[in-house]
């Protein structure tokens, strides 16, 4: 199982078997099958002797012995993935003198065995064994706050290894009561500071976190606001915003249950329900294409003109949800009728 | 400029600046501005002399000097970003020897400056200097593949660093002919290896690609097919199904411009136009929630009952492109009519 999880990790950048719902109609929906660490938690010494015999070795540049015979061989712990690579996870404290040896003779035995990609795991704790790695030919896959994942293409067929997460994901929140006034607020930061626009809230749709969800917390967060969810409206691609990755921004409406405006102090300067109208004269949204064409998409779906993308919630077994988004007016049986969150 | 662009790199996690869109209406359709390296590369030695009274020096922990007194202190370079803090781009070699006590120094006088976050870039030639900043306190905040980012935050408040990319993308694509057959594929590899079963192209969209893009590239790749794109039917999304990461998966409808299917050999085991009544009547798109519906919109959609979301291109004066998609059917008139790529 766990293995199998690996393989996803790992899956190659080419290949669809890193999407788990076109791979596994099982797990189409389910993301609990995911939702366990992919790599194994057993405790491990970090490294194993093995037998090999020098016949067996041709393919390992890096040892020479002579033919025929058998040699002890320090090895590091690794599992196999699903896609023809290993994966070590370094557990135990280690010398960066012993770590060096070891996964340099891993290295020659996973190529003798024709290995592709090796995954290498380091936790944070284990940072002096960076540099070892960093030698040795490994380059940086990602990291994570506690640990940094390296990775090493044996092959001299071109690395076919999957990229990292490559977008960040955020939402714009339409909200607006029954006498046509939008939500909207004045940042303390940003470039709007000081300048006196008014803007939909906005914020980051965390990690493991539902689009729909982040809009509903974000306008608590910021305004305190009570809504439900209703569409996503429109989203647009950007790239190269944060450092080298592309973003990913849902333009949602949701419906007001509350009205009463408790803003948030730490980022918002002020937040008030502003007339749509008014919303719409300002001079940036009328100058900047953007915020025009998405103030001609609210004022019409205000209008009842305009139907978006509705997420539909399917619930595992195991209770791990996952949302389809489509436009339910053109095919409102799609199935069960357990509709949104 | 690079400030500017480096204060978009380290927005806060929780302001809406790190969204450029949203804050900075002169940037929200060109990604222009953001397409620089967030790093100044102007040569350095790596840290520099400069002279602080004790006196001033109250801040800094690390340090201690009698009052009153002037020491030569050295520090590290660093920029200030737009959030409070600085960033340190290691550019010259260093012994971890000389790049410890300049750390430690560095993160005093900062201190003293009541600096918040703290940015380390490291490039992967430089991995001899992450156990020292490591021992310092820093943490891992990302990495790609030729250098690691590590953060560190001064202020006894709560960290507000943004996090890192958290989702991942991919596209599946529903190209129908005019005598109502899809194109279809049997992969290598994958959950489906052996199994029979046909499905549509699928793949990863790369950072800094179009959605669009990458569903026509997907299916020239693994079929040799032409297309073009019409429009974004659906979306879904998922957690946890890579590493910790979440994935946005775009079911696109793409019309055929060829007809001769030259698969490729690598990944796709065969490919072919089949008709979408026998697609659909395979037992795991009957069984899979997920396959079943995207098969009743994709059916919905062939018959003209469905409507998705269409991309409208901007192009920058910088030649950069974003696109928003959005229900062209209901709102025509959106700007310019330059539609698509």
């Amino acid at each position: 199982m766990t293995l199998n999880v690996v393989g996803h990790g790992v899956a190659y950048r080419e290949k669809v078997s890193e999407f788990p719902w076109i791979d596994n109609p099982a797990k189409t929906f389910l993301a609990s099958s995911f939702a366990v660490p992919p790599f194994p938690k057993r405790p491990t010494l970090g490294y194993r002797n093995i037998s090999i015999s020098a016949s067996s070795m041709s393919g390992a540049k890096q040892l020479a012995m002579p033919e025929n015979t058998i040699e002890q061989v320090e090895l590091l712990t690794s599992v196999n993935d699903a896609h023809g690579g290993v994966i070590v996870n370094i557990e135990q404290p280690m010398d960066s003198g012993v770590f060096a040896p070891l996964l340099k003779a891993s290295i020659s035995e996973w190529r003798n065995q024709e290995k592709k990609g090796v995954w290498l795991k380091l936790p944070i704790e284990h940072a002096n064994l960076i540099e070892s790695a960093v030698k040795e030919g490994f380059r940086y896959h990602h990291a994570e706050p506690n640990y940094l994942m390296l990775v090493y293409w044996i092959p001299e067929t071109a690395d076919t290894l999957p990229a990292n997460a490559s977008h960040r994901v955020g939402i714009g929140a339409f909200v607006m009561n029954s006498t046509r006034e939008v939500l909207v607020v004045q940042e303390k930061n940003g470039r709007f500071k000081g300048t006196g626009v008014w803007k939909f809230p906005t914020g980051v749709v965390d990690e493991g976190e539902d689009i729909c969800a982040a809009a509903i917390r974000e306008v608590k967060e910021e305004t305190g606001i009570e809504t439900e969810f209703v569409e996503v409206l429109a989203f647009r691609q950007s790239h190269k915003s944060y450092f080298s990755k592309s973003d990913l921004f849902f333009v949602c409406m949701l419906q007001p249950r509350s009205f009463d405006i408790q803003k948030q102090n730490l980022e918002i300067e002020a937040a008030q329900w502003m007339s749509v109208e008014d919303y719409i004269a300002q001079p940036f949204v009328q100058k900047q294409e953007l915020f025009s064409s998405v103030a001609k998409i609210c004022l019409a779906k205000s209008n009842k003109d305009y139907v978006g993308f509705s997420p539909y919630c399917s619930t595992t077994s195991s209770g791990k949800r996952s949302f389809l988004y489509f436009n339910n007016q053109d095919l409102k049986h799609i199935g069960a009728s357990d509709k949104q969150q």
